[in-house]
C-alpha cells in the first residue's frame, strides 16, 4: 500500500488512509462439499463464494473441447441496513443482480484457459451475507481463489489435465472520489457519498480486465479518471498478493 | 441428554447414541444490522437466522393492535452435495422452500402474544448455508433465539412495551426409524436411510406446537410413534436449555 | 362409527356426535374420459379426483422399471365463501397448495407398488368444487379409489401386469379439539375454531402414511395428540370401508 | 327446433339432425355459497358457472355510479381426452384461455345496464369440468343464468335496486360446415372435422353480440357464411327459451 | 374503390368516404437482414412485419413433410397515445396480445400449402411502432407481402421447392357503425365511437378466411351484418391489388 | 474528426478511417404522440427512442419536489441477424437489457437538473429496430435529443417552469481495439472481432459519466486504455454537434 504525503493526512472514518484497502480475509475450505469455496471479507462485507465442478458443460458447448466458467451473485435478504425482498419471493432478477453476475463471470473467463480445463463446468456462487460496500469486487477477489480451489480439485481427481488452466490471477477494487479526494476500497457509509465510483478488475500482473466508472453526482473529468485507475492498480496489487498468501498455505476452513 | 440402557450398545456412524444430539452451536449477534441474528449448528448443518423488526403491520392487520411474525426459508445454491439451481433464477419457489417457511412462522407465532408485541412485524430469514440433515429444526431453534434478540431490541428502542411478549421458547428436532431403531436429530446420511421421518416441534415447558410424521418407506405402528415422540421431546428439552444458555449470555457476535 | 358414552351427550352443529364422520359418498366414473374418476363428498365438501394413465415416466426414472405417483391438487376461485384469485392469474402457486400436492402424491405411494407399476406414469388432479373444510383428506381418501380404477384400466389395456400394485389402501380424515373436545371430520364452521388441528393418513389395514397435528391455538399435550389420534384411526377404518364398498359395486357414473 | 326437408336426412353420429341442439341441461343452484352457481351442460360438455357478488368496483370505475361484469374460463386438467398441463403450473395462462374469457365478459357485458347494476362487481368463474367441444359458448349460455341469479340476489340483499338490471338474455351456439353441410352445435368428434368453425352470441330477441367465423380448411364464401348465421339464430332461440325455463322455475340445486 | 351515391354526401374527419381505405403504404426491405420484411402504413397506424425463415420445423411436426408459419404480434410501449407498460416488464402477454397473434397465424396458415413449404418454419413478427387503429389487420395485410418474400428467399435458396407455396393472398381490413353508418378502415378516433365494430380477412380471390364482429354497444340486426360484410369484401380487394402492385416491383427498402 | 497520420493510412471495411464515425442521422418527432420521439441512426443501427412525459413521480420520491427521468430499453426480435425470443415470451427480462436500461437512465440523470423538472417523470423507450453494433450507445444519443423535445413540450404546456432543466447534453459511443488497432464506433462485423470493448459516455463539454471498457480477449494495457479514451472523446464531441444541429432546426418528422 503506496501513499502519497499528500493524501497521508486525510484520515477516513474508519482510521485508513484514502490508498488503504480494508482488512482482507481469505478463508478458503468454508464449505465441506464444494470443490472450492471461501469466506472473503473486505472489512465487514462478507462474501461467501461457492465453486461447483461438474464434468461435461452446456449443450451450445459440446464438443467444443472447451470448458465453461460462470458466475451467479446474489444478496441474502438481511445482509444490508434494510432487509430487501427476495428475489425467488418476486419471481425476478433485478437489473443489479444480473449484471454483477455478468460482470463476475467475464472477469474470472479472462484468466481461464478453456481449452486447458477441458469439457468441464464450474459455477462461481457468490452469496453476500453481508453487505458493507464493495460486495461485487470481493466477490471477484474470493471467487478467484475459490475457482483455483476447483480447478486443482477436477486435476486432483483427473477431469482436467495437469497443467496451468489459469493464465493469471484476478483481483478487483472500488474507488471513488469523496469530498475530492480519490479513495480505495469504499465502506457503504463512503460509496453513497462518492461523486464518482469505480470498480476495477485488473490480473495480477496489473492489466486490466473492466474498468467501470459511473459519475453519480457531477461527471468527472479526465484527470480524475486518471488517478482513480492509479489508486485501483495499486489496490488490486495488494489484493494479488493476499491471494497468493491465501493459495499457499494450508486451506483453514470453517472455524478457522 | 437421557439415554435408555437398551438403547446405548447402538453406536451411528458419528459415535452418538440414538438419543443423543449433535453438537448444537447458537452464536448470537452474527450480522452487525440485524435486529437478531443467529448462526445456528446441528453438527455440519448451518443456518443464518435474522430477524428483521419493522413497525407496523401488513395493511389486511392494521390497526388490530397486535402485531405479526413471519419466516423465509431457503438454501443457497451449493450448502448440498449437488448444487441447485436458485428459485430465482428459475423463477419461482419450490413446494419444500414453501412449506418450511410456513412451518418456521406458525412455530414461532405460537409462542408470540401478538397483542404485547403491538403492530410491529418481525421477519425471520433462515438461509441455510450448509445443509447436513434438519435443516428445519436448526432453523426453527435458531430463529426462536434470533426472534427473542429482535424483540428486545424492539423494547429497548421504545417499540414494544415492556412485558413478556414470549409466552414460552421454541425449539424442534428430527427423529427417526434407521433399521428399527428410532434415532434423534438425523444427519443427511441417516436422513436418506430412515424408514420414517418425523419433525416435531416443542414449547419450552414441553408441550406440542407441530408433530410432522411420515412414512417413508412402510407405514409405521402407533408403538413406533409413541418411541419417535419420546425420543423428540427429551430432544427438544435439551435444545430448549441450549437456547436459554445461549440466550443468558451476552451476545459473542461473528468470530465469536 | 363407535362413540364412547361420555362423548355422546355432546351433539355438533350438523346434529353428528364427536366421533362421527359427514355423510361420505364416493361416485366413480364422473368423467367420460379419465382412466379413474371419483367425485367424493365429505358433507358439503365435494372434490372431483381425476386419475390420467400415461405409458412411460418421466426422464430421471426411466430404465429403472420403476412407475411413477404423483398428484396436483388446486380449489376452483368459488369454492370457498368468497372468491379466491386463481393460481393461473396470480402467475404462481400458492405454498398451501404445493404442500397439499405434496402429501396427497406421497400418500399414495406409500400404498404403490412401482415395480409392479411397471415404467407407467399416473397423475391424481384433485380439484376442490366445494371446499367446507377436510378438502385434502377427502382428496386423499378419494385419489385412492381414482388410482385404483387407473391401475385396473391399466392391466385391462396391457399396459400394468396382472397382479397387485396396490399393497393396501389408503383413506385420511382430520381431526381437531374444539372447545376441550377431540372430534373427527371437522367442517370449515368447526376448523376455524379447533384449538387443534390434525390431518391423518392411514392405511386400510391402520398403520400410519402421515400424522400432522398443528397447534393453531394453545399448544397441546401428549395426551390430547393421543385421543386425536385415536379418533382419527377409528374414522379412517371407517373410511376404508366405504372405500371397499365403492370398489365393489359397478361404478355409477355422472347423474348416479 | 326448425328443421328443413333437405336436412332431415342427414343423421349424425348422435343420432341429431343437423340444425337440432344437444340435450342442454341447466342446474342452478349447484354452489351453496356463490350468489349465483350453474353447471350447464350441452350433451357430455360440463361447465360450471359461479358469479361472485362484490360490492365495490375496481378502481379505474371509482365514481363512476357504474358496476362491472366481467369472466374467467378454465378447464380441468382432465377435462380433455388427454391431460393437460395446469396453467398455474406452467405459471401464465394461455391465448386460448384469454381470449375465450375476454367472450364470455363482453359477451355478458353487452345485456347489462352497468348504471342500474350501480357499483358493484360481478365475476363469473367458468370452469370446464368435461369438454366436449362448445365449451365456450356453454359457457357464456350458463353464465347468463348464473348472472340473473348473482343479480337477483343483489336485488334481495338491498346492494342492487329494483328494477331491469339486464336488458335482454344472451346465449351462444357454435356451428360448422362438416362435408359441405351446416351443423349446429358441434361436439369435439364434428369440431375437429369442421371446415369452418363458427361461434355466435346472439340476444333473447335474436340480435348479433358476437359473431366469429374462422376457415379451418379452406375458406368459405359468402353463401355458407349465411346459412351458418340462420342455423346459429335458430339455436341461440332455442337456448333463450331453455334458459327462460330455467329462471321460471325453483333452483334445483346440486342433486337435482 | 367503390362508391354509391347515398353514402358519398357524408364526409369523415379526415375527409375520406365510409367505403374509403385510408392512404395504405407497404416498403418492402424494411430491414436488411430478414427474409422478409415490410412496414406498412394504414394511414397513420405503422407496422413493421419481419419474416424469419429457419430450416426445420418444432418437434411436435418434425417427419411430417410439412411446414410451420406462425406469428407473434405486440405493441411498442408509445405506440400509442398514452404509453403502456412493456410485456415483458410485466413479465407475461396480455390475452389481446395473444389473441392477435394467433389471428394473424391462422390467416396467413389459410393460404399457405405446408406441403410445398416443406420442413419449414417462419416465424412473422408485426411489431406496431404506431397504432392509429386496425393495426390487426394491417399487421395481416402486411405480413402476407413479408411471407411472399421469405417463401421466394427459401426458393432462391434452395431450401424450398420451385412452385406455388402461396394458394392465393390474403388481407384484412377493420368495418364498423358509426352513428348509424357503416364505414371501412377505422381509425382510432372512429373505432371508440363505433357500435358495431368487424375485422374481415378474406383471400384475393374474395372468400373468407375470418369474420370477427362484436357489438360494443347495441347487439347489431342481420341487414347491419350484411352491410359491413359487403364493405369489407369491397375493402379487401383493394388491399389485395395493392398488396400485388408491391409485389411485382422490386422491393424499395429502407427510406424509399 | 481529428485524425492522426499513423492512422489514416487504415481503411475500414465499410471505407472508414479507424477515427470517424459511421453516418449519424437523427430524425425527431418520428412518432405522432410522444412528447418527445427521435428514430436515431448509426450507420444500419436504427433505434427508435420514445419521450413519455407524464405529470407525477413515483410514489417514492412524491413531495420531494424533484422530478425522475428513467429508460427502457429493448430489442425486436428481428433486428439482429438471427431471430431472438421476445424477452415477453419467456417472461422475464434478460441480464443485458437490465444492464443497458439502466445504463441509458444513469446517463441521462447525469444531465437532469431533477428540481428544475419538478414532480414529472419522463420514461423513454429505446427500440432498437435493426441493430448492427452500437444500439446502447445510438439509444443514449438519441435519447437525450427526444430527452430535450420532451422538456421542451413540457414547458410549452405549462407542466416545467421556463429555465435550464437539463445541464448538459450527453452522447455516447462505443470504441475498441481490433488487430491492434483503436477504432471508433463500431458496426457488429467490427465488434465481434474485437479484442477489447469500451463504450463511453460523455457531456457535450466533454466530461465523463460512464467508462465501461471490457477485455473480451486479452486483459489490455493502461497505455490502449488510455487511446481508446482519446478516440471516444473525440467521437463524442461530434456526436454533441450532430445533436446541437438536430435541436437546431424544425423536426423533420416522419418520412423527412
Amino acid at each position: 500500500m503506496t501513499s502519497t504525503a499528500s493524501q497521508q493526512t486525510i484520515t477516513r472514518a474508519d482510521g485508513r488512509t484514502p490508498e488503504q484497502l480494508r482488512e482482507v480475509r481469505i478463508t478458503r475450505g468454508w464449505l465441506d462439499a464444494a470443490e472450492g469455496s471461501v469466506l472473503v471479507e473486505f472489512g465487514n462485507t462478507r462474501v461467501l463464494c461457492a465453486a461447483s465442478f461438474t464434468a461435461g458443460v452446456p449443450r451450445w458447448r459440446k464438443g467444443s473441447g472447451k470448458g465453461w466458467v460462470t458466475a451467479e451473485y446474489a444478496m441474502l435478504p438481511r445482509a444490508t441496513n434494510t432487509r430487501g425482498d427476495r428475489e425467488s419471493v418476486r419471481g425476478k432478477i433485478g437489473g443489479r443482480t444480473h449484471e454483477i453476475s455478468r460482470l463476475i463471470g467475464r472477469s474470472l473467463r479472462a484468466v481461464v484457459n478453456v481449452a486447458a480445463l477441458g469439457e468441464n463446468t464450474i459455477v462461481l456462487d457468490c452469496d453476500v451475507l453481508q453487505a458493507d460496500g464493495g460486495t461485487r469486487t470481493a466477490a471477484i477477489t474470493g471467487a478467484y481463489v475459490a475457482l483455483a480451489d476447483a480447478i486443482a480439485w477436477g486435476q486432483r481427481e483427473g477431469h482436467v489435465k495437469k497443467g496451468a488452466v489459469l493464465t493469471d490471477s484476478v483481483a478487483a477494487v472500488s474507488v471513488g472520489i469523496i469530498d475530492g479526494t480519490p479513495m480505495l476500497d469504499l465502506p457503504y457509509s463512503e460509496d453513497v457519498r462518492a461523486e464518482t465510483d469505480m470498480n476495477v478488475v485488473t490480473t495480477g500482473s496489473g492489466e486490466f480486465i473492466e474498468v467501470q466508472g459511473t459519475a453519480e453526482g457531477a461527471p468527472f473529468r479526465r484527470a480524475e479518471l486518471d488517478s482513480l485507475l492509479d489508486l485501483a492498480v495499486a489496490g488490486t496489487a495488494d489484493l494479488a498478493r493476499i491471494q497468493r498468501e491465501a493459495l499457499a498455505t494450508e486451506p483453514a476452513g470453517y472455524r478457522a
